[in-house]
């Protein structure tokens, strides 16, 4: 076997953005690993609607469940099954791809399945997507960052003095996972409404996205699991 | 009139990392403006390889020539002589597209005619990319950035000492745009190669694409314009 197990990236959640090389790659397919969660409701994945919508053969979509927790050990579970059953039909002679939401290698635990291929001497190849705060700015149209400016991306668990700190020195901050640190942003918001500009994203690339910079709002809100922000300095 | 004018982002130089929507966009066009350079040898331009490469019509292509200069008053003349034409030529009914490199609203100088359109209160719309450093990430294999880690895209005029202090930070650094401060790369990679991972890149996305970690060969580099690195923490 010397073709490669292919890790697609289907970007943000409009179906649309997803890579004509993703789209190639995805119609190659044998078998499309697809990731899911379990709501309350039923089984809940944006990846699969993503497929659905441009019309990849549903019978070649294989979910798996990830479960939601902050404690590690399921997830990597749930990745160490997807790895041996991955494996046992790639050597089988399968054409594999495992998909993820955004980009493959921009915080996305999928890596783990990658990197483990990659130990077992398995050929895998990745093919890029579009990182959510990329497609947040093309939809509010501002300029993200320019010239000689810098930009940071960090995850939800920064404290109110770490982003003061990052604010106060003119960086352009994106903060992913908003729930984590809802206080520290609301403060944020309240004591630099005048120095920076806040850019409220929820749900990009879906039929629920939402933009607003209005402060009022933002500070009305209860972030949602798809939210970000981005700062800029004013 | 009131369809707006598309700005579409290309991607890093991989004609199939454009999105499905871009393409989609493309294909509805009666005008397409492209960046394009002067050089030595003629006009170079990889946005209209790009194009011609996913088909196209060549004749819908109007190449806009960008001067390549630090002085910005060249470009900012170029830029306005194409906002000048694409309005006229909207104004009579064309369906107008604008094309750029990686994603239009990151590092990218299309955004001052997006500008001056929002200004003269004609629509826009942005259709996001794929940064030419998400792209390297892909080529690679390596997981970017993960869990709580943050990272920080920063312009090749960065200092020894600013590059010394992410580095000593912890940080997840991107810096493009190399030529500007190769200098201060080679020092960081005497003084850090124990601590940190140096992932240099060239031509990511081109048939020219090159990919290298390994210290002495990044140093024997004379650094050309496509060129980035990501520096990892060990």
């Amino acid at each position: 076997m010397n073709h490669p197990i292919h890790f697609v990236s289907l970007g943000p959640g409009d179906p649309e953005l997803i890579t004509l090389k993703g789209l190639k790659t995805l119609q190659k397919a044998d078998i499309i690993y697809c990731p899911a969660t379990q709501g309350k409701h039923g089984i809940i994945s944006r990846a699969t609607d993503i497929l659905k919508a441009i019309e990849v053969d549903e019978s070649l979509i294989h979910p798996f469940i990830l479960p939601m927790s902050k404690e590690r050990t399921d997830a990597l579970n749930a990745y160490n099954e997807l790895f041996l059953d991955a494996q046992a039909e790639y050597l089988k002679g399968k054409q594999i791809v495992i998909v993820a939401e955004g980009d493959a290698g921009f915080y996305s635990s999928i890596q783990y399945v990658y990197d483990k291929f990659e130990e077992a001497g398995i050929p895998v190849d990745r093919i890029a997507g579009i990182p959510a705060f990329i497609a947040a700015g093309a939809l509010a149209g501002i300029h993200i960052v320019k010239q000689e400016e810098q930009i940071n991306v960090i995850p939800g668990t920064a404290s109110f003095d770490e982003l003061s700190a990052k604010i106060e020195n003119g960086m352009i901050i994106v903060i992913m996972k908003l729930p984590g640190c809802q206080e520290a942003i609301h403060t944020c918001i309240r004591q630099y409404a005048d120095k920076a500009v806040f850019h409220y994203f929820e749900n990009v690339g879906t039929g629920k996205e939402y933009y607003t910079t209005d402060i009022a709002t933002i500070h009305s809100k209860d972030f949602p699991y798809f939210s970000l922000l981005i700062i800029q300095p004013r």
